[in-house]
């Protein structure tokens, strides 16, 4: 059995969530101190995974947003695996690339060196390493799952109504959704329970719901009909 | 910056094609060195990464088909990484996990510890490590993705009929599709381009078709139409 020298392992994660109407995701300052890579740039949360410490990759992402946010749990998917010679100066490495859905009543207060951005402003930023491949990677999978899956219901707080739902997906894919085929997709499914609470507001008082299972997405046959 | 460790990292390539009108896989016998943990076992080919040899994990994955089976660049597609403290003997490791399809007239002679399996068959073996799950999930993804892709063509030879096409696709899904609503599901698209040849046989002749591109699968927006 040879080995040749191994790879640099770590865990970057893109921690998504739904703040002032817009999809945003959690970055932080690289570190200044000697030695360290891209210092001061932004960059998706993450770091080495520690064999002593992490009993597998799932546990290391968990590990890092604990770190970094103090959440605990959140839905979390591996998005994939980038590896090779050139993407850290500090030698060949591979980076296991998660996303994370934060609820909305669960946002944390970041750690100093972090920071909430739109989606779309961060994709506009010079990100250190190859992050900005591995956050755009990320948001196509979400959009593109978003499409056919429950997902957006992940970032929405505990209890919601079916219009604050379908804002989350609209938030999420850009456009607009019409609104019957959306209800009559969301009710004849097994994804929410209706709740003996009503959100009561300017507007007629709303049916509120909660998730059936927080932990697994319900996958759909097709696609959302789009408005209009 | 802290590195305690750096897991062990391989790459293991799940290769398809359809053999005998069943969708295969190439499996190899663990070697029966001393410390070679699952000695004789069947595995997935694969093998530790080569920070000296392999550009990133890609060329890895590419090295390690062509030195099992001699083949140069089929469609490579990552399915995911397995990482933890548990999944081999000799420590902490990631595997990265790809899935490779090889057309049926570049079919290789496989390595003499390698073996091409029947799917459902490999699936019944007690593979080594994790082999199992690994497989478990490429099967998953290739099945879940021929419901909307072109992947089913990356298994046929160059020149096929729409005949073959649709066998390949229900070879995979193991069920029957409708066969006018397929055609004129294929034909709707810039999948394939017909040649000036004809497949003579016992029936009427047939005409022949080749893939507009060798390397990108095309997407539909929906899945096939069951037969009956």
């Amino acid at each position: 059995m040879e080995i040749r020298g191994r790879p640099l392992a770590t865990v970057d994660v893109a921690m998504f969530a739904v703040r002032d109407s817009a999809l945003q995701v959690l970055l932080v300052r690289r570190p200044q101190g000697p030695g360290e890579p891209f210092p001061g740039r932004w960059a998706l949360p993450g770091g080495f995974v520690d064999v002593d410490r992490d009993a597998d990759l799932e546990a290391c992402a968990l590990r890092k947003l604990r770190e970094k946010t103090g959440i605990d749990a959140p839905y979390l998917e591996q998005v994939g695996t980038w590896g090779g010679a050139r993407r850290d100066p500090r030698g060949w490495s591979t980076t296991h690339v998660y996303f994370a859905l934060v609820p909305a009543d669960e946002l944390p207060q970041p750690a100093p060196d972090a920071q909430w951005h739109a989606v779309d402003t961060a994709q506009k930023l010079s990100l250190a390493f190859d992050h900005a491949a591995l956050l755009a990677a990320a948001v196509e999978r979400l959009r593109g799952k978003v499409e056919y899956t429950s997902l957006p219901a992940f970032l929405l707080p505990r209890e919601f109504t079916l219009s604050e739902l379908q804002r989350a997906y609209e938030t999420i894919l850009g456009r607009e959704l019409e609104k019957s085929a959306f209800r009559t997709r969301i009710l004849a499914t097994d994804l929410v329970v209706a709740v003996p609470r009503r959100r009561e507001g300017p507007n007629r008082p709303a049916q509120l719901y909660r998730l059936r299972s927080r932990r697994e997405p319900v996958f759909f046959q097709r696609t959302f009909k789009p408005a209009g």
